[in-house]
């Protein structure tokens, strides 16, 4: 089958011919419709220092995806040939302390699909039968696609009740423009977004945020709390990964507000603790990966209720175009690329 | 000046003419633009057991009410003559326990205004400063009169989070009325409402209910159920005060649900603990009045976002024809009924 | 081999000879130490309308034990063969909503060791490996054998933070009795408890309560709030199962205190919902079960800090004297009974 | 009366002569029986950067205290002369968002007794009667003199429960002191503790950590990882202040964690928010002053229910021999030091 492959230490990806893999015990096999290029997708490609200390090529990568099962493997008895699934990218070990304790997402021994293990990109993927979401006809084969980056900003936003709250989404990259609808559909009243990419302010402002700000050229808090009437937000999504984001947002931010940090950071961060932080009586929660299932429930149940995060997606090809999704990718002009196998 | 009045210890009210009070240190005056009549005052004017053992007659009532500053007594120093302002009805002591932990809406030795001092369904009535919630033009005057209703349903719907949930409000009076379009506002993807009076089930239609059950006929946990693929409601707003009520809210329930608790029952209600709130792990919350000013600054939100009561409201009178206000409200055949003064 | 039987519909229970079970996948056969009685096996004992309307005869019973695990069937890769284990008598589906949720103890689909397949009281029972919690030298074997209801206690305990807290146990059954040690362990400064039994209310001041009443002949709110200085208590431990007990548990609450409730009642139970819950701001949880696994590892951490739950255990008996071991329980003379296998 | 005083800008401080203050209304007059010297003082004493541009000399300092109320100003009505005290030392002002949602602990516009008026080293000084808190016989003197740090302790180590969970309190000034004694009455069923000063870790240890560090010369995520079985804390109690103090407890950190954030950075501190926080599913609190009255009533019921902090207290000192007091906590080898007036 074809499989886009990194078939060796160093920059760039092939595609290459490799054989379907065959699902063992609760695995099942699943005839990849499409995917969703992650920014991880790109550190790969790029092959930084962060790959290059994770990934052990040969690889198959991707681990957005949707697909038919095609064969079940020996006591994945919850599932069916035919069925249309989208994938859960992690893994979890089911016997760490955080997975006994109804935590899986933040699972001790995580495993991740496309990294770890072969992944989505190719005609044919296997994966845990426990990692699978049943989708139904109501929700478009694309967006099922993009279900696990959805879910990332689902869990983001629902971390803490959004309802008659003021938000500030830090970073608009897919996730962050996710999760600018998803704050208004669940009672959000006002949306602040920034970002650094003209194309990615063009569609925050399609997604419906309230004031979207150049964070090139503006000051975000002193913006934020002019439109506000001197006031800050109660809520900040940390989706950018950089240092400036983050404090950007904590300067942003009411006293007793809450940061759900998401964005992931190359390097240390520095933080003003004391005044973003401790004098204001702030509530920081990390954000990894989805609450398993909770969050893919919530997410479904947004979607079939008017959740429309198709203008997220600017770019499509067939996995053969590849080289040309990955470069719209580099150059921050593009908001979610999907690669159809 | 013209004023509602409980004249003495028996059924009725009649329209008298009274003084016209003086505000104290930290009290103001406020010229009355008009008020909600609230199931309350039903009961004061059909002088029931409850009435009989909490009203001291004399008594101006009315409680749910906004108007103009008239006058400011000595150290209310926030407030000024003209400024337009919503009435909170509960007065805190400020100094008991609850008040003391930042939960005056549940003070130990809460008083109310139109009950256990004069109200509000006069031509002016003194209340503290404190109780006074500054109202914007952005807000109709209509609106303005029943923010405190308004706040009981904010405080029922919000005490947790509805986004992506399912819920099931139980009595379509004006307070689950207004919960009804909360609901939506702040992402509950499904609203089931009931109700035992045809206007109240039109209502909660116009409302947006996704699924309108009357009481009297339907199986109402059946009806849900099978609506819901078998699936129970996440969240269940009890605003009926009938046993049923709570009983259908209770088999509605999903396994973990939560139910907000605001009706009052004349009497003590048979529960099914066993199957209703122990084997389902559910929780279930007391609603009482209104979260000083937090729940008000959340309606005011909603409001400025989109919130539209003033299909709730049903019938304007003035204060002259509080007769017939009564007796539509005696019959069940109103939402909220506003009476000018 | 010997095992404690309901051979079929009817009073009573027997010792009988059966054959010893094969574990199948996902199974372990475990060599039983021992058990305790739950008030649930007093219930199939005596053949009452709940154990007619839910057991299929013959079944033997026991759900509360611990044993060395004699063989492991495909696929329980986490276990072997000699590990000491305690058994976590509910078994989940893994597939419901409350499953899929990280919610397994309120499992839509539940079954229970000893009640929906062969049980404990016999010296083999086969088990899911996933309902094993092993147990190391540091815990007693007695203590071992009621770490489910140690963990009801526990769970009952831990739903709201104690510390600092008033707390009153209503009902000194086995649960009852450990949670006041657990109160005081976890940063209660006051435990009342009441009970109707002499033997129970006797044990109660063993296990440390600070005011032990006898609701007999006691008005339990009043003397709580007599020695409290007019004040109520911050969180209630509903453990009787009778109305009684809930109600007085509501009275002696303080507004916006916690309710824990866990005594199954026989039938519903009339509860004064306006003063009781909703004027005080209250918030009542039903706890059900223990939570899989973050009870047991909180109840194993409490025992290696210095929880005693020992003299909750007042009798034990080797499995042939069952007879005298239920009349105990029936004559509500007794702590907690262990059968020795 | 004396006063200890800040005369003018510029390192020192002096014992001066200066009028006694007269209550205003709402304030009370307090004869002063003596106080705690916190860290604050310190930097006013040295005039570091933070000192200059926060207070405006002339300025008699100190916030922590206790004393008798020797008069009371008009409309302070629920104080009497002669009533014993201990002082919140923030003063906050009742009308800004977070006042007004019932968390005056970080009110916008805070005052700080003793930075922004004149504080409690002298004779007497004036006060918000909203500021007293009885206090009564069964605790002493020399406890009611730091009752306001001792909350700064109670709201970090309550701020999340800690029944039945690991903690590493960081950093064992006075605060981090008291805390390790907090975490074990209330559950905590293992206390790491960490300093750089052999005084405090000395004292560390005399308050009940099962785990002492000297963060110098150990290595403290590992040690408490083999500690613990290569598991990490539930709970960090932050009270260093120091970069390093943060990056060890965030290592030191299980997933899903909590980290309660109290002591102040001079600077911005570097922090590793992907492994730290975001993989972790860390949540991290800032923890700023005390809940007014929470954060009292919680610390004043754990001192009647057994708390000892005098072992915190090592110093004691009449008001004239200030000069050596400082001297002690400018060479870290006191823990609290209590000036008498």
């Amino acid at each position: 089958m074809k499989a886009l492959l990194k078939p060796d230490a160093g920059p760039g990806l092939e595609l290459a011919d490799v054989p379907v893999p065959q699902p063992g015990p609760g695995e099942i096999l699943v005839k990849v419709f499409g995917g969703g290029i992650c920014g991880t997708d790109l550190h790969i490609f790029t092959w930084d220092a962060w790959a290059r200390s994770r990934l052990a090529p040969p690889r198959v990568i991707g681990h957005e995806f949707c697909g038919t099962i095609a064969a079940v493997g020996p006591g994945a008895t919850d599932l069916a040939v035919g069925e249309f699934i989208s994938g859960e990218g992690h893994i979890s070990c089911g016997r760490c302390h955080a997975c006994r304790a109804g935590a899986p997402h933040i699972c001790e021994r995580l495993e991740v699909i496309g990294i770890d293990r072969d992944g989505a990109f190719a005609e044919y993927v296997v994966m845990p039968a426990a990692n699978a979401w049943k989708v139904g006809p109501d929700i478009s084969r694309d967006v099922a696609a993009i279900m696990d980056p959805l879910g990332n900003a689902v869990h983001a936003a629902l971390e803490t009740s959004l309802a008659a709250r003021r938000v500030a989404v830090i970073g608009c990259g897919p996730i962050g423009l996710m999760a600018i609808a998803i704050c208004h559909l669940v009672g959000a009243v006002f949306v602040a977004a920034t970002d650094v990419s003209d194309t990615r302010l063009a569609l925050a402002r399609r997604m419906g945020a309230d004031l979207v700000l150049d964070a090139r050229t503006e000051n975000v808090p002193v913006r934020i709390h002019e439109t506000l009437n001197g006031e800050g937000v109660d809520v900040v999504l940390e989706m950018s990964g950089s240092e400036r984001g983050l404090q950007d947002g904590l300067r942003a931010l009411r006293n007793s507000g809450w940061v759900s940090v998401l964005g992931l950071p190359a390097a240390d961060v520095r933080v003003d603790l004391a005044n973003g932080i401790i004098f204001k009586g702030a509530h920081l929660a990390g954000i990894f990966g989805r609450k398993v299932w909770q969050t893919w429930e919530q997410g479904t149940a947004l979607l079939r209720n008017g959740l429309d995060i198709t203008p997220v997606i600017t770019h499509r090809f067939p996995l053969e175009r590849f080289a040309e999704a990955f470069e719209l990718l580099r150059a921050g002009t593009a908001g979610k690329v999907i690669l159809y196998v």
